[in-house]
């Protein structure tokens, strides 16, 4: 038996903490004291963020990042320092991806971060797309000149070394070597690495110069055996990113101009994030004979003939935790999903520096125990910190689960529990209160329904925001036309808009491009998933259509 | 019940799959295309790679990382590839030592690849320990000039950025940032990172321009804070290395010439190869209040007082992995400590191409389901490679135990095993042969077995191979003499020495480095476990002996 009572729980557990304050306008400082004290001056919101996601969305990102502990901006231009709680979560991200990449057949390894400078030069389309903004290392010391440290002219390298920006062309050359014969084939291939491009704006996650992402490498006999590949990889993204992330993802193949420098084919996962725009979350890439060609890359068929492999590549990086905070973050901060929280449940006992606590943490560290041998990751917060200030601090992060022990929740054996995904009942907090066993007995279900609660939210956002009917230039230049001239910080929640179009390359595709831009828009995809074509026009050309795309704002 | 056969099995088996070959003359020719066909030629050794220990060690060395497909060097100077099973011990003792890090109570973190010169130069002797070999990052674009690429002078970088050799500098500035009480004490963070030094004359996995690594980096209120927590890291390394990759090791202190750029004390663990060189596989370093002090990281003491931290830092890289290569390796290749081995158990199907197959293939998966739902690491090889040359493969990669399945065992319901700790009686393979109901029952225990055994024959070596009793430096020099003049290649096992020194600091210690250095002899640390020096000299000085160090030739 569970009651659910729907109170201001939290704001009068404060004051059982700070007795001294118990008028109404003191509760107001003492909300503001605990809350504010993050977040930086009263909040008109009542939320636990100084800014709300409707105000400022950009403002509020960044607040989430900072006031969830989640990562700050470094001295050095463009790159993050991650800190704890975002670690944790990139670790449980990576662990749930890994997995599923040596599921289905791959092999982790490790290649060396440089690139020697000659071997982007190899693959025309890839110097075009990533001759421009990398890291070039030209020395490889420095020398005391006057007490000064300077570059010593002496260890100038004879060949610029890049910072990796993507690793296609230090893993075929490996390729080169490793493929002989057909019984090599398919070679599977990933790694899980940094890599740095000389971002101009960054923002953290969505955009630094340094990211850390896992990259597959693939090798195959030909295009069909390849195709699967960058499908099947395609899809455990997909699969991945709903089940795990519980972010729900449109797949699809990108329009000519977006694919990868190299590739024939680029297909995405395209998720929606809370202010109506698409972030790209992962690709997945069918890079035909080009790298082979460039590199060498062939083997002897059974029949004894040198044939050129077909090659695949496909990555997804810390920017899917951009994708979270936007998918799931609320305005007391973010909210994450259980099966990547580096803690699930968070137990905060209400320490008041009496004899009292021993009694107290021992009950905290009993249930922790009993849920650790259930295998969900718990903590119980001993930091010297008041315990509304731990309390709202891991509503901030997002721990999935928040249970506040009292004295007389030890007294009564019962378990008091917030769940972040379900925090408030208007402006109030909403605790569940029953016995420790029957919690404990639920937690993984509970944990399980919070999975699927966040995912649902999402899923619900997306497949409502997906407008169709729009049949001209015109009317979808007018659709999205309101919040043109606003600032990004205002742009109104428009969603995403389904066309149809003919799917013209070339200068015919650019000019597309072009008139998308001055509205600040994008082609995101063409969804693998579409209704029948038959009959439509392209909204851009006026020719007979080929398929439908996506058209929305985007990260 | 079992039984043991000692047989030149693997022999007979080679000419099961080849039937053609029967004359002694082909056994041999057929053993040689088996071994040969990787290592390289016709080995007198009779064992799998082209090289023995003892013919050359360091050569023997490379034949392991290469036939055991541990690693590779990569067209960027001093960088290598890291393969798919050298990269699996990696992870796992990732897994183990992570484990060991979070349960001590740091947190992971990420800080930026790249350190601003400005950050390198503030404190003066870690300026004057890394500021020499390090790669310099000047420009951050490349263009297109007729046609080639080369570096944009518009883009160079206004301060050069450094990869970094080690991130004491810009954690620094982030603790600086986080510090502000007594309360925020202690800080304890730790980084699974690649890191970057212009190493000259490089070796696969032990020394490298790039190498992976953990680097622990806490700040404290005083002193002995931050010496139990150098002290406590030290112990987990001995304990992780003793345990996880079986690797007996001395812990103690170096010299002050041979001190962490900026420490007051460093600790080492140092293992002995099979040559008798020593590895220091693991430092960690008590920092004093230099790097808080140039670096500004203070915090206000219970009294309200600001007050300088005392830092640590610790680390151990992929540089472990050549320790278990030169502490495990045998003539066949490597030999893996179940605890690190990716797989622990490798079934190889002696398939023939005949309808026979799909039963074999059949009983090797459900031995693999049983032992897997043991937690055991296990893999089916059904690669298309004859299973002779599969089952040569994993001796050199050095799989724990390799079952080999062929018709007779699926007939009567036995396995038939060797233990990679104990392939061979002089120079035949050593198999077993047991039900498999017994060999799953008893699996999990003989990988336990092996791991000991492999401890046992290390440590058996170390303790037999310290040298006492020596107490001038003639006597010395002449105990290391004999290996003098010869090469790397051909140096005589000499083990380690322990001598009675004064511990002197300075001129004095500089010039003992020096007589040391012509002899290739390094002092590797003072064993925090030793005996009373009571009434010895010094063998360097002839002055009154204050503790024992180890004397060693080393990596």
């Amino acid at each position: 038996m569970e009651s659910v009572r729907h109170s201001s729980f939290l704001f009068d557990r404060i004051f059982c903490d700070e007795p001294a304050s118990t008028s109404s306008e003191n509760a107001l400082e003492g909300f503001d004291w605990h809350i504010g004290v993050v977040a930086g001056g009263w909040s008109m919101s009542k939320r636990a963020l100084s800014v709300t996601r409707e105000e400022n969305f950009p403002e509020w990102y960044q607040a989430v990042v900072r006031d969830g502990d989640m990562a700050e901006t470094s001295p050095v231009r463009g790159c993050m320092i991650i800190k704890p709680w975002g670690w944790g979560i990139w670790e449980r991200v990576q662990a749930e991806l890994d997995s599923r990449i040596k599921d289905t057949g791959h092999d982790n390894c490790y290649f060396p971060l440089f690139i020697p400078m000659s071997f982007i030069a190899k693959e025309a389309e890839h110097v075009e797309g990533f001759a421009k903004e990398m890291a070039v290392v030209t020395h490889h010391r420095l020398k005391n000149e006057d007490g000064k440290l300077v570059l010593d002219p002496d260890a100038k390298l004879e060949e610029p070394l890049i910072v990796r920006p993507t690793s296609e062309t230090i893993i075929g050359d490996a390729f080169q070597r490793w493929v002989k014969s057909y019984r090599d084939l398919p070679l599977l291939i990933n790694q899980w690495a940094n890599v740095v491009r000389w971002e101009m704006r960054t923002r953290l996650f969505l955009r630094t110069a340094e990211f850390l992402w896992q990259e597959g490498h693939t090798a195959h006999a030909d295009r069909d055996d390849a195709m699967d590949e960058t499908l099947r990889m395609l899809e455990v993204y997909r699969e991945f990113a709903e089940n795990v992330l519980a972010m729900p993802v449109v797949t699809g193949e990108k329009p000519a101009n977006e694919r990868f420098p190299g590739a024939d084919n680029t297909y995405s996962i395209e998720a929606m994030m809370q202010d109506g725009k698409a972030l790209q979350a992962g690709t997945s890439h069918y890079l035909g004979t080009h790298f082979a060609e460039a590199q060498n890359i062939q083997y002897q068929s059974a029949e004894g003939q040198l044939t050129y492999c077909h090659t695949t590549s496909w990555g997804v990086s810390t920017r899917l935790i951009g994708g979270v905070i936007m998918t799931h973050g609320d305005d007391d901060g973010l909210r994450v999903p259980p099966k990547i929280a580096p803690r699930q449940i968070v137990i905060v006992p209400m320490l008041r520096d009496k004899p009292e606590d021993d009694a107290l943490v021992a009950f905290c560290t009993d249930l922790e125990k009993e849920l650790k041998a259930k295998g969900i990751r718990t903590l119980v917060d001993l930091k010297q910190l008041k315990s509304a200030e731990k309390r709202w601090n891991w509503v901030r992060r997002g721990a999935p689960v928040i249970v506040e022990v009292g004295g007389r929740d030890v007294a009564s054996g019962n378990v008091t529990y917030m769940r972040r995904d379900r925090l408030r009942d208007g402006d109030k907090v909403v605790s569940t209160t029953m016995a420790k066993g029957e919690f404990v007995a639920g937690a993984a279900a509970l944990l399980d329904d919070i999975q699927a609660t966040l995912f649902a939210q999402a899923k619900a956002r997306l497949d409502g925001n997906i407008i169709s009917g729009i049949e001209t230039f015109d009317a979808l230049a007018g659709y999205f036309g309101a919040a043109q001239a606003d600032d990004d910080a205002a742009t109104a929640f428009k969603g995403w808009v389904r066309v149809a179009w003919s799917k013209p390359e070339g200068a015919a595709l650019d000019a597309i491009d072009d008139r998308l831009k001055a509205l600040k828009l994008t082609i995101r995809n063409a969804p693998l998933d579409q209704p029948a074509i038959d009959g439509q026009t392209c909204v851009f050309t006026g020719e007979s259509a080929k398929q439908f795309v996506l058209i929305a704002r985007a990260y």
